[in-house]
């Protein structure tokens, strides 16, 4: 139930960023059963290539407890990770990621490559994807209909 | 030329880490010729996981050109980009990055794995690797024997 109860979090971080047109994805850092920190995308809103959920909840974790390590953390995100969101985990030296939807795309937790089995990295993140996927990705779907529909 | 002039700016960059204990890498972003992004590590002096001098000169480039995208710029980069750092330039679809040292243990772009080879991005930036090799290596060699000499 934890898994859910998190995740819930996340997409409603998720929801916060489609009024500024962004790809609705959300995310949350819990460290002994609080949040600590969260970040939905603000691509567009922010003009900015690095503003991913991710990026933004572990800055907000690491401003909020003030320590670029996050040991013992544990991150919720609606989408699988890309390649600089797992590296970020990574450096945050987070315990573990749980995302939801898969990313067959760009998911470098498993889709396309799992960057956690393929790099030697310092510090390796546990992993669990498909946590509440369906809603997550119903979220995204609606997301990119409602874009078609308009265009 | 081109790359040692930038690349030298890049170092100028890094020196700046110093002060405040962090691992001296500096990034700067150029476009037609023109320098549009600084950033230098500054993960402990922020006590901020992201906050590497890629990422930062990323953001830098955004914010001054308004735009996640920077089409058509490079990046010069005095240490071989981590997963994190590899990911967040293809993310802000640099056409290049050029880095000086290569990092053995964490590099992303041709020393433990090149993600731009493993990994089918959207985008894929070119690569170069070894400008002014031995000047950004003896910058980040210095910065840890002084940590050895004072522990």
């Amino acid at each position: 139930m934890k898994n859910e109860k998190f995740m819930a979090e996340a997409i409603v971080e998720a929801k916060k960023a489609i009024p500024s047109g962004d790809v609705p994805v959300g995310a949350v850092v819990v460290k002994d059963e609080k949040i600590i920190g969260r970040g939905y995308n603000k691509r567009e809103k922010n003009a900015s290539a690095t503003a991913h959920a991710e990026v933004l909840a572990i800055e907000d974790a690491c401003k909020n407890i003030g320590s670029a390590r996050l040991d013992g953390a544990v991150m919720y995100v609606t989408l699988e990770p890309c390649p600089m969101c797992a590296g970020a985990i990574a450096q945050a030296r987070l315990d573990k990621v749980v995302f939801g939807a898969y990313d067959e795309k760009a998911g470098a937790v498993g889709s396309v490559f799992n960057l956690y089995y393929d790099f030697k990295f310092p510090h390796i993140p546990k992993f669990c994807g498909g946590v509440m996927e369906q809603e997550c990705a119903a979220l995204l779907d609606g997301f990119f209909e409602n874009l078609r529909r308009n265009k």
